[in-house]
């Protein structure tokens, strides 16, 4: 329709793969895009994997190495969804070949390759994107919307747990999101991350923590068989941030809440009321207001899928939710928007790095028993 | 690769027919089916619109008479998304010409025409659908597996209630829904045809009825504007109804409840256990069980997203939600795999008519004042 | 402190005699009354069994022949616990004798007694209380506030069910509370006659109704042993009610809805909002308000524990939580507080008549399978 | 009835005066004792207060000097809800006269504070109570319970956070619970000393900590009017702890939750199954099991109303919920079943010590800025 296009190409095939595959793929049905997506090539070390991937997802073609990808002249985009080892390296060589680089979190394995991810990307001018996506699942973003116009007005708490239990059981084999060499850490920097980009999106930047890390198990069944390995990665970790707004945090990071499944949560209460947040039910925001009638006040459970509420608009009617999958289309569709606008997106690589000095000063305060200033 | 393919001409573009039409264009990517769809027409008056509504979903072409996508010999199946008052044509149409029928529900707006309807398609001896997707959101088809397998024993209660809140507001424009000549009834067949289905689904046939219809405001402002119109179907119905099996039903079916906007709950009590289930919250499965020990029981939240549970495998991991959309995705699933199968795919027309049959009966005796035998 | 006293002669001393002596024990500790209240004397049959009751609960002294407590000069008020076969008798005498009447629900077994025991207290000229106690939880206290202020408007439905589970199990005894002759019908009576009272409280008197009565297990072991006897009683009962007001109900009591210990719940539907109330969270209202801001709607959570609650404020601070006995101390304390000032207190033993009226032409619409108009 | 007669002098006839008495009113109405209590003295310092307080809460007499309460020999037991500033002298008064001590909690200002009078009681060798009252909330002894038998395994998490907000309004007054000379701390000592309680109570000793405390609103205006007053208690406490189990413990209590009132919550997280409670729902307590089968896990709402739940057989049939009023009643009765049995109760003195050595080393964290073994 005379739109210009946007192509793309998508390192790593696996769960983020398929969730961001399903993103390109959708968002131009629900979202009146200033640019149409051209889903050009997807990218796996194991040929046959990726071949199904790309017929699967909606793929024109695949790649079995990354710098093919990297140097195909007619992509704009380096999606890289691969486990955090490799980031790094895909990253700056994407950034130096002037692509625009669309990265899964956390960006780095290390505050190091974090901070050179940040310059390679800031030399080549390119706006950039970090799947963030709970900022996008509309609960949040109506959070969002209501503390920028102050209905909570200053805020005292940020209350941030995520908790998942899928390595309680201590026969649950040393996969490799449990080795420190290609993940960086453990629930700290996989789902840890996010409750800290929700804390600095919400309530703002962090200026020290305290925290602590725990390896529950510290020995696993390898999963190719024959004996077990090390975990040198945290099971859990806690900590609690001072924000620069004054406001006190308490995040805390799990990966043996038993019965907790994906269970991303936060509450904040401020002097005019209080939000909280729960990833299974991501379709509601319970709130409480100090502007309702005295008597008459409680936690409010807003369904958030008006039309009135963000993107709910764009998919079903009132009371009909959506899924997890969305976030990411509402994620592509922001920041395909703002490209188009010449405005920054967030959460960007900067965001990424700034996240990361989050996860490093836990880490270091772990290590050092005191709290790290940021 | 060599997969026959199904080709599907739609009727109808506006709610249902985004939600239909997302469903075919994204079954493929989350099921490994023996069948590849093909989207070739979307069909509606309006050619603007239409023609819109084609390219946003996905479509290959539309048309803006039916009969021309009936008598077009590629197409395989006619789905039926309009409203009421054309199914019976639409569906007898495209049953003579030999195609499958995939209808929305209520199949038809009175019982003569679901009759005719039936009588269509099982002369033309094609497998067909009706849209009763609840079925297929995975807590149901949870509760469905388990009561099969005899979790809950004898049933004693069956406790239903669709509740909205769409028209509370008097002043909310007397729509196509409700007119009697458009729509046959309102909540009743709009809304309480769901939990009828939810009911012969999971508890089996219903023998007789007594309910009442209510219309809390009779005269509505017209939508184009010049005055007000009557409102000549029911805002609310509530019925009573015996099973075959003994259990005692309770329906009631909305759109005054102010607050809720799409609270499709259910209730069952059996000997051994109970069930609930609420749509505004369609990942989760209530679940009290008798087999617990004692003094552990209560009602626990199954959150319906393990593989081991229906459909939830095919999506994303333990604890990442679906959506409303993936109802639809799923029943096309289930339907195309049955018809692969050469078996009978429920809910089917048939299905349609004996749902029918109970709406008629509640009419039936909102007039009498009686009880009705079906 | 030169208060006058009121003395009370209470018959029966099980369950609702604990709850009854408890209301008389400690109304005078949390409400400034102006009267004080003589607990003398307390009835039942068996000797040692009253006998350790009136010292356990707090009473001078024990009866086990009524007359002799009806008789007494100096007691003021009878109250009637006992089962329902003898609620006429003991009400008729003690009008007659000129004592205030105070009865457990439903006051009788027929609508002949109800009538009997209505003319009786009215004849007496005296105030008389029935103990539909569950109009005195601050959360329902505080709906009928509301509902009276107008938060709600106009009333399309009520909607309550009061689910219990007791019996499910086929080998529970036969106990008397199953046999027609001592306690005039089953579920109906017994937990049904609560929810008709918060439906004539909050919504006003019912015109019509049809329902349907069940009987699931029909034959029980005898609680003396020895074989097996028959249930005459209904284990469910639901209708279909239209208020006066034009509002439409639906109740339901059952003791068949397993995992459901004292689920009294209700919930009604306004044009301005609607309110949920749930006796096993009875310190809480849901209150949904069309009030307040567009997108900042949702059912809230009210814990009714605010000095601005009724009654609440008696107790203890905000946030601690009161229990089922506090629903006695506060009715108890109402009446005497009417009764001071010379005022009708509702529910009375007209209010209990009424209240059978409607039990009444429910189980006549049972027979007859059709609407029975009051 | 031949029974032993106890003797309680209470001093203090506030908010906890109020509550002990209750207990010791109500106490022998449902439990079967071996022992009758006799409520003979309560004091405080204002005569006409202190005059109705004896009157409305059912004491023999009043006095205006503990000393003298202290020095009566009829009485046995001496209860201290005063202000903590209070507390030292009349503990090691009490223990001195070889009185029996029951102290409201924390017992001390300070740690210097508690082990004096931890020592004088250890000397006095009179059995003694502390009143954390929730570790008797039925929910809380069910989790015990449970956690004793092995239910949840290995214990991973202890979350707990004590919320409320009553001071969250910077124009709230300069209370006396403020002002560090008469309470020690803030909202660490008043509800952060619950949640170490039930911490100890459920997972066992802490072994280090660190944490943070925030005054939010530093000056307040004086409550007898007259300009304003420094705050120099905290207003929320956070701190993460590590228990000798090995568990991960995180605690938070603050007044500045706006919203909630008393939730008292934690979360235990063990490898086969998790525990959650909130006090304002006292009456249930959720259950996560690893036994049930799998794809039927789910947290379950178990409603401790039992009469196998403890303390639940006691009041109602199961359903009729009990308030916070009935902590104090059963914490009554375990002291007064131990005292009788020569058996140690808990919590008493040594654990009120123990838990001030948390509260301490919290304190000094957080002047520290690094974490604090204990």
């Amino acid at each position: 329709m005379g739109k210009p296009t946007l192509t793309v190409g998508l390192i790593g095939y696996q769960f983020m793969g398929k969730a961001h595959s399903n993103a390109y793929r959708q968002v131009g049905r629900y979202f009146d895009l200033p640019v149409d997506v051209r889903m050009k090539t997807i990218c796996g070390r194991t040929e046959t994997g990726v071949r199904k991937a790309a017929e699967t997802f909606g793929w024109e073609g695949f790649e079995t190495d990354w710098r093919r990808v990297v140097d195909d002249p007619e992509i704009d985009i380096i999606d890289v969804s691969t486990p955090g080892d490799s980031h790094c390296d895909i990253v700056c060589a994407a950034a130096e070949a002037g692509k625009s680089v669309w990265c899964e979190k956390p960006i780095g394995n290390t505050i190091a390759e974090a901070a050179k991810m940040r310059d390679a990307v800031a030399k080549s001018g390119k706006p950039s994107v970090v799947f963030h996506n709970y900022r996008f699942a509309p609960a949040v973003s109506l959070a969002k919307k209501w503390i920028d116009e102050g209905r909570l007005g200053r805020i005292f708490h940020f209350r941030a747990a995520y908790l998942q239990d899928w390595i309680a059981d201590p026969q649950f084999p040393r996969v490799w999101r449990l080795e420190k060499a290609r993940t960086g850490s453990g629930a700290l920097g996989d789902i840890g991350s996010h409750i800290i980009d929700l804390g600095r999106h919400l309530v703002g930047e962090i200026q020290s923590v305290v925290g602590q890390l725990e390896t529950f198990v510290t020995e696993r069944p390898l999963p190719e068989g024959g004996g077990s390995g090390p975990v040198d990665v945290d099971d859990a970790a806690a900590f609690i941030a001072r924000f620069a707004s004054g406001a006190l945090g308490t995040f805390e990071a799990t990966r043996f809440a038993v019965g907790r499944k994906n269970a991303n949560r936060f509450e904040i209460n401020g002097e005019k009321g209080s939000l909280v947040f729960d990833l299974e039910r991501m379709n509601e925001l319970e709130y409480y207001s100090e502007l309702d009638p005295p008597g008459t006040r409680g936690f409010r459970t807003v369904l958030a899928t008006d039309s009135s509420h963000p993107f709910a608009g764009r998919y079903w009617p009132v009371g009909h939710i959506i899924g997890y999958e969305h976030t990411f289309i509402n994620l592509v569709a922001e920041a395909l928007v703002a490209r188009d606008r010449g405005e920054r997106f967030r959460p960007d690589i900067e965001d990424g790095y700034l996240n990361q000095r989050v996860l490093d000063a836990v880490e270091r305060s772990a290590a050092s028993k005191a709290w790290v200033n940021l």
